[in-house]
């Protein structure tokens, strides 16, 4: 089962991330992405940016609603980004 | 007369960057946020996600399309991500 949150790091490769969004978004229909801190956050925007390219030919304009969320890590509340990505 | 491009860079301040792409928007119904460098992206797209509360009362659902575009800055060619509001 492929899953509907993708967690992206600072570390991310944005075309790994935007092959993961592409296959996710086919099989679901929409995507989510999470990024915490300014580097991820960088990175999960340029995968959306490169995601539209591979969906395109097929017709699909993917469009991002950026939304602030809180997440739990290593028990500490963070804001995170997230990015609701569908198709317009 | 507005601007078509809104710059944000890594000090911008999101909640100030929101008010004037909410501004802009209004006047012409679309908005183009351009940044250069992972903190003015993550920057940009705070202010988007603040924006998108700024517009909802009046039933507006924003959208964002990113994408990569070349800026020339001091004479040299950088990588910029430009963001296409518009309502969905």
């Amino acid at each position: 089962m492929l899953p509907e949150v993708l967690r992206v790091s600072a570390d991310s490769k944005p075309k790994a991330v935007a092959g993961a969004l592409a296959a996710v978004f086919r099989v679901r229909g929409s995507v989510e992405l999470q990024a915490v801190g300014a580097g991820a956050v960088n990175q999960a925007v340029k995968a959306i940016a490169i995601a539209r390219g591979f969906v395109a030919p097929n017709g699909v304009d993917l469009v991002a609603v950026p939304a602030f969320t809180k997440i739990e890590i290593e028990g500490e509340e963070r804001t995170a980004i997230k990015f609701l990505v569908t198709a317009r």
